[in-house]
């Protein structure tokens, strides 16, 4: 049978099942969830796995058969999440999930010194408690049990939901992984971005999980008629904020791997006859390397102040994120490579400029990822695309990957 | 008697009619500008003029006094208008009415070989019609008839709001002036700009109310994630917009008396974690000089092509308006010249960005402005604020401006 076809086929039947009639959104804890976690149990069954939804709603598939390494034997957990976020795309998440089933079914007969365990995570998202990685944190023993009060746009909490939907918000800690069995976590992931498909490159490695810098930022000058006023006599914020706008692409252009985004910027008073007093900007910096991140972010904020100075502007920087960078485990980076390097002939490594479940993961375990080219960068969209042949490399790699672990030991 | 203290007390009275009872608002046909005309011409009988109310409702007060030039004396007209923004100043309009009729106070028993006639415009600021200068218009003759089926926010027209003042819709070519018989008009406005302040100069002379040109400008781009696309596959548009605002800056620091000002920014999606796809500015460029306004616009729509070719943009440019400079009669301002010499040491020419009902006069008579310093170079606003000695310089100017005709004669 064609592996990559069924992958695909799989994942439009998956992408049909959803909460809204004419598009893709599956919540944490509705329906749309439990009817996709028992479409893909169905398959982690047809793949031979005991499958078990754990207390706050993750799918686990574990290898059925008796452990042959007794109490020593470890587990290597491939996986992704389930839920979307609203009028989604049907990849981003479950194309993890789902190749990993495939690749435990095509190991299936192979003697491995380890188990393999598939999960999909319930809520990497976050869009109905606009709280990332419940899923994960669960799993990682990281989860904040002052989440469980957060409540979603019904006034639900998250304790309720996770008893509708079947689970035990006071048995979250049976959720956890002991560290010491996990051989690691491994996710495959569309690329979210541009890059593979400029390369035309099925797959790439992923290097880490890049650090993030969010910040606000505003300038203030003074109103003004823009017929009567000098430029000499004018503090227009604009000017002074596209002085700044221009300083972050360039700080971007100059780091090699830094992205940096001024994504929303807001004037008042946004008329055509007054000069703008204030620019509300927000900055969004991202690099690999959290160093690089946060001397750039320096250098920002000293160049914003230098503008704010030389026009008499005033100035606030209010960072209001600083996530770390996640970097993916060495010896699984190595064994990534030589992996992608038996189907394509050349590597190209990226960072992930998005956060995932792996990062959570991190936290016990080595991780590394896998991304796979997606049709003009997109995600978060219904336009989002993947072709069959690169699923196909995807699964190959990844099948490589899993039996390189076999081979050492 | 102190004349300029009782300019400035009357400025206050009159600030105190309103249709609102919070805030100073004088719309068209109010109520409010019925009383308003009802005050001012009060005083204007005060000062032995003849007062009547035209068919679109301007205030007009002429010498009561029998003509000694025969048929062939004719009219220097003073004025501004009586209308104000919502939530105005009180000095916007006002003081250019209040001021004339001091001044015909003060040259009535001087004998000069010409009248003068005082006009309170009743609709510069068109807020309650969206149409400016309804007065001037039907004093130069240029008012459009198919502006009396205008509507304003209660869905009256501008024809039943002129009958419900008192006027006539029918007979708005009688409030024509004949031409013939006019010597000039020549209005006291307040600065609204910060110059006379930064001089520290009580009064200046107006060269001339600059063109104008509006125009919107559109950059697009495209969207992206901020986290995973390179700085070098991006095509932001906001990063395009911020190097066409910062060479509009210079474009207009470098043509002396230009302003050019993007009062306006939209960005599309505008969303902190997502490459700006699109830009929408407006831009306003203005001058006294058209020549030196049409090229900087040029300039600047090649450079905008420029800034969006190079990053792979596309560009739109939508002139909006564009309304010719009305430079001010040079024998009107050379008098004006000397007359403020007399009172200040040093004479500032100011550009008018604003328009005045003086560039509908131009049509049919010389004219001249003089501004007076308002603090803050602030109009359109409660805060609108100008002294008691500098509305006592503005009346000594006027004065011997008007009296420079005499002597000559």
């Amino acid at each position: 049978m064609d592996r990559a076809q069924q992958i695909f086929d799989r994942l439009d039947e998956l992408g049909r099942i959803s909460e809204d009639a004419h598009c893709l959104t599956r919540q944490y804890g509705s329906d749309a969830m439990r009817r996709a976690n028992n479409l893909v149990g169905s398959w982690m069954k047809q793949a031979g796995m005991d499958v078990r939804v754990d207390a706050i709603g993750n799918l686990i598939g574990t290898s059925a058969v008796p452990s042959t390494g007794g109490s020593s034997r470890k587990t290597l957990l491939l996986g992704s999440h389930l839920d979307t976020v609203k009028n989604a795309g049907k990849y981003d998440g479950p194309l993890g999930v789902v190749l990993a089933i495939a690749a435990v079914e095509q190991c299936k007969d192979k003697s491995l010194p380890f188990d393999i365990s598939v999960i999909g995570f319930a809520d990497e998202e976050g869009v109905r408690f606009q709280s990332t990685y419940l899923g994960s944190r669960a799993v990682a023993g990281s989860f904040d049990e002052k989440d469980l009060q957060r409540t979603d746009a019904n006034g639900v909490t998250l304790a309720n939901a996770i008893k509708h939907f079947g689970g035990d918000p006071n048995k979250l800690s049976e959720c956890r992984f002991d560290r010491t069995k996990l051989l690691g976590y491994f996710e495959v992931h569309i690329e979210q971005g541009p890059v593979l498909e400029q390369k035309n490159q099925a797959v790439g490695p992923v290097t880490a999980i890049a650090g993030q810098t969010r910040a606000k930022i505003k300038f203030e000058g003074k109103a003004g008629h823009a017929g009567t006023t000098p430029m000499s006599m004018r503090r227009d914020a604009l000017c002074g904020a596209a002085g700044f706008i221009q300083m972050v692409e360039s700080c971007a252009r100059y780091n090699a791997g830094l992205v940096a985004t001024i994504g929303q910027i807001v004037c008042e008073p946004n008329v055509s006859n007054v000069i703008p007093a204030i620019a509300h900007l927000t900055l969004d910096v991202r690099h690999r390397d959290d160093k690089i991140r946060l001397r750039a972010c320096d250098e920002l904020q000293a160049a914003a102040k230098k503008v704010a100075a030389l026009r008499n502007l005033a100035m606030s920087w209010q960072v209001v994120q600083e996530t770390t960078s996640v970097p993916c485990s060495t010896e699984f980076s190595i064994r990534l490579h030589q992996a992608i390097l038996k189907h394509q002939s050349d590597v190209t490594d990226l960072p992930s400029g998005a956060g995932h479940d792996a990062a959570v993961m991190s936290k016990i375990c080595p991780i590394a990822m896998l991304f796979v080219r997606c049709k003009d960068g997109l995600s978060h969209h219904p336009d989002e695309s993947i072709t069959v042949e690169d699923v196909r490399v995807a699964l190959a790699v990844l099948t490589d990957f899993i039996h390189s672990f076999g081979i050492r030991k």
